[in-house]
């Protein structure tokens, strides 16, 4: 019996990856609540730390998991890319559903595909593409509390569209960013950012980058909402931005409306999309 | 200071309905999980016992609620209906943002008014709707996983719609409910029942009926889903219905998929709709 043998007991302790490897990507949603983010965090309950569970369980070795977007605690993911090593006779169709057997439908595999052998989920990434959904009517609806930011003041939607403007283009964000470290540049490539009315009181904003700092989109969430409500004119925004000081954007948007929707790389075959 | 002043402390005891009164209605939605159904059960968290725990606190004297529908435990409701008396001079604007304050956005009150003194949420209504949800695909969906029943298995819309005929009309439902009382009549009109495809996997069928009586929409759906699934013809709907026997209807679909979507009463002046 070799070391991988899938006939090995679940008592068959965790090897090192093997050699020769694959690279595997997945794409996989998750719904935030229930999950302390994305990131493993010794004895919190993280979306990596059920992946990589499920994956080592069925995989029998360890697994280094690489993710595009680092979602913090309550925060969505409806396209999140991950890609680790496996051995290179890896059946994907049969992992994933063995890790769909025990993640989902908490957390669930979309896609599984085999990757170029430097292909990295993060730095591989051309691009993110997030979602932040506020549901703006006098009354809460139970079927949108756990992924939209109820807010029942009026907003004045066209205020938070001429928002938008000053953000897109190359900018130093730091206004709208936590900065773990104060050396970390935070100049990101806005590409496009703007609110889709869909009716009914919810209004979606869709914001794409080269890549994100630190609850960025909240930040910029919470400084449009506050545009819609009156409290900050569309003018100030761009002064807001100058500014380059995180006390410049008051308010953080919840981290409930907010969804990692999709990651831009080089088209690949067997990818979706 | 009166029994019913608004200014009597928190530590004021209910007192019973006062008179004169008048009648009120309300229009009510919840998600079903977190609740042990709709009706009142000594020790455990209902939807009712959250509303009226929350219409005494403002009120200040004991609520009998009636309701439209007793959905059971999992069930969602958007149009549920209630009714109770309160006294004459009650602030229905007031009444619902201070139940909201305590009950959203788990139970959210969407629409509050007076009613004729004979309305009775359940007696006055002339029908009821009820959606159920279903996905269609491979993988499940974290986002439906609370509202929609995941069904791996390839479905075959074209016969779950053939199946549906049969039920449309008065017939005796006997075989796709539970019987609490062997007395009681289950017979019921069913106005229409259908199911809409929305794309990307998504079943939805509707039902109308005067009214319905405990588990039948859910069994119902759980043998149209085994039509679906090849399990039975859609040719054997009209025998299973006619056997009159709970044996003969063998699969009972979860309650997370089912919601009271509208009930239908005689139009009424200040009411939506």
């Amino acid at each position: 019996m070799t070391l991988f043998s899938p006939q090995a007991g679940p008592e068959a302790p965790a090897a090192v990856t093997p050699d020769p490897t694959v690279r595997v990507r997945l794409l996989v949603a998750y719904l935030g609540a229930g999950f302390h983010g994305f990131a493993l965090q010794p004895g919190q309950r993280t979306v990596a730390g059920v992946l990589v569970s499920a994956l080592e369980r069925h995989l029998r070795h360890t697994v280094e998991l690489v993710c595009a977007g680092r979602t913090d605690a309550g925060v969505h993911a409806w396209g999140q890319v991950v890609s680790f090593d496996a051995r290179h006779d890896v059946d994907l169709d049969r992992l994933a559903r063995s890790v769909n057997r025990s993640t989902s439908p908490a957390v669930v595999v979309r896609a599984a595909a085999r990757a170029a052998p430097d292909f990295d989920a993060r730095r591989s990434a051309t691009g993110r593409r997030y979602r932040y959904t506020v549901l703006n009517t006098p009354t809460a609806d139970p079927f949108r509390a756990s992924t939209a930011w109820h807010v029942a003041a009026p907003l004045d939607v066209a205020a938070m569209r001429l928002g938008c403007d000053p953000l897109i283009g190359e900018h130093d964000f730091s206004s709208f960013c936590r900065r773990p470290d104060p050396e970390a540049s935070l100049v990101r490539v806005v590409r496009d950012a703007r609110w889709v009315d869909e009716g009914g009181g919810v209004l979606r904003f869709e914001v794409e980058a080269s890549s994100f700092c630190h609850q960025m989109v909240r930040s910029v969430v919470g400084t449009l909402v506050d545009v819609g409500a009156g409290k900050v004119r569309a003018g100030e925004v761009s002064g807001i931005l100058r500014a380059r000081t995180r006390a410049a954007a008051r308010t953080l948007a919840p981290p409930h409306g907010l969804c990692l929707w999709e990651v831009g790389y080089e088209p690949a075959e067997g990818w979706p999309g």
